[in-house]
């Protein structure tokens, strides 16, 4: 499949059940297995990726008939919306596509949940990500810097936003980067830190890239980490909150999630590091003060966390018990106990200059 | 306090205290009251305000030392943020505030939620509201459209920003509009929905500018819509969920919330008009196979909504009747259910060239 472009993938599965029904075979798809059984850490890559289980989903078998149904109309349905050139959400999706057959009580799909599902099972069946297919996902995060792109004709700058910056879409794939003049992307997670460096002119005066994804990373965010690394070779420093679910953001963008590990090689950015807040940084920065208790849910989050394959480096092991022995953890915002200027001034930069990251 | 700028009337507070100590007084602030016991409905005006009961805060009062101490200190830092021109977000203003008093165990707070209260305290007692002490709330929310405006120092275009689009700040206080060529503001709830029509480039077909809210408006969302209506004579069109919830949050965006009474002159757009997606849209649409059924918390709400002084109106009982009746509610996104372009290209049009808008 490498060389086929979406529309062609999509053909090529309508050609291959032709190519059975002329046969007098039972026509049947081939689809990866995407069963947590099936999700294989690949540290060599640094990502998660499906392994090779695969089924076989079959048109004339009552326990598959309904879903060999589904997984065609939405086939059908992105292929519309390629050749319409015409983008939707998954949620419009399931309303456009849910009917009931003609002549029976039966629906195409009654709940979302299974149109969702359908839209996986021809992703990791023809081997590409759902924004290829022009199925957009929720749009959110805001993007400020020396970047010059192209999209829908229109030549944006993001170093000319003024105090609101570029609105991130749900849906990345036409947008071409013309020109990029910064070191590196630090991403961020609050929205009040990414206003505090956005009005410090952050991105200006040390020449980067501020994304906020305002919580966790949104699927067009995580994409346009991707590309920028990929395609530009930037390095991206991820800066959080230092608590468990930041830990799980910055993982979310390096390696990707369980549930898209299908996705996790167009979506994840496995040279991303961690810049803060460390557990740490809460003592090295003098923020005792602005401490937050752990809850038992933090601890047991941490727990978990410490066990999975992609933390085990002995930095992470080292922050993590950090964490656990002294129950605490503090956000991005607690550094505006030092002076309100602080996270731009003094901690942002020494950290970068300093290259002090965990893997 | 008419003519007073937002430095002129903290000033204003400090010099009235001196001159309470200088004369031997006890030092005290007359705070409006803010409770729903003084939230009054302004008919004529259209919005929610603050009457005119006040209350006063005495330094020398067991019972008010503490907020009278809090009140001070935010308003000290408010006068410290507009001296250095830079903002900031409540839960940063918290950390920078909260610290032990010396030689006490006496915390200036314990909670952000007493620096939240101790700055809306000083938002009534000076009349204005916290974005002009640069206290910015949340970002949320996209903008596109011929619209020119100026945000620090840079000209930004709303009608060249690709798929993306502007991300509306929290704080829009400083933003000056140069030029717009539009006829109104669409204002829409759902992403999706927004994503659709800006990819059908509706603001440019029907000469209007778009503002997707992502669900609630935000406080951002809210002054820019009032800035535009009341600044530019833009009339103000919202479009919903038809649910409960799209309706409340067409009323917010109106009249104002009860919470944020003090500050709906300034936040709310009492010429805003509703224009779908009404229940009777559902029926008129054929939207019946895309209706989701009503759950008894919607109808609740539904009938406390409908006892709201500022839905009385016969349309809005005609049509809050109808959900109550069928038990019925309908998303946006139903509209793709005749076909994806069909929000753009028939339905909005025929609404917006009918006028069929509630009030």
């Amino acid at each position: 499949m490498e060389k086929l472009d979406p529309k062609q993938r999509l053909e090529r599965l309508g050609e291959d059940l032709i190519r059975l029904i002329q046969e007098g075979q039972n026509p049947h798809i081939r689809i990866p297995v995407r069963g947590s059984s099936n999700v294989i850490w690949d540290q060599s890559a640094g990502l998660l990726h499906l392994g090779d289980k695969m089924s076989k989903r079959y048109f004339i078998n009552v326990a598959h008939a309904r879903k060999f149904m589904q997984t065609l109309l939405v086939a059908s349905f992105a292929k519309q919306l390629l050749d319409e050139g015409i983008h939707t959400s998954l949620r419009e999706a399931y309303y456009s596509l849910k009917r009931t057959l003609p002549n029976s009580k039966e629906n195409t799909f009654e709940e979302q949940s299974e149109s969702d599902a359908a839209f996986v099972d021809l992703e990791v069946t023809i081997d590409l990500i759902r924004d290829q297919l022009h199925i957009n996902a929720d749009r959110r995060g805001t993007a400020a810097g020396n970047v010059i792109i192209e999209d829908r004709g229109d030549e944006i700058d993001w170093s000319r936003l003024g105090s609101g910056g570029w609105s991130i879409p749900g849906n990345v794939e036409d947008i071409k980067f013309k020109e990029i003049d910064a070191d590196y992307i630090l991403v961020v997670e609050k929205n009040a830190t990414f206003d505090r460096l956005h009005e410090d002119k952050f991105w200006k005066k040390h020449n980067c890239i501020l994304i906020g994804t305002q919580g966790q990373a949104a699927r067009g965010i995580r994409r346009l980490i991707h590309r920028l690394n990929r395609e530009k070779g930037m390095p991206v420093y991820v800066f959080t909150d230092s608590d468990p679910y930041g830990w799980y953001i910055y993982s979310v963008i390096k390696i990707g999630s369980m549930n898209l590990a299908h996705a996790s090689a167009k979506l994840g950015t496995p040279q991303a590091k961690f810049l803060g807040l460390t557990v740490s940084d809460i003592y090295n920065y003098g923020l005792e003060d602005a401490i937050i208790r752990a809850k038992d849910v933090d601890l047991k989050r941490a727990k978990e966390i410490m066990k999975y394959p992609w933390f085990q480096h002995k930095e992470w092991e080292k922050e993590i018990k950090l964490m656990l022995k002294n129950k605490v953890k503090a956000e991005q915002e607690a550094l505006a106990k030092r002076h309100l200027r602080f996270v731009s001034e003094t901690y942002l930069p020494e950290k970068i200059e300093n290259r002090s990251f965990l893997p």
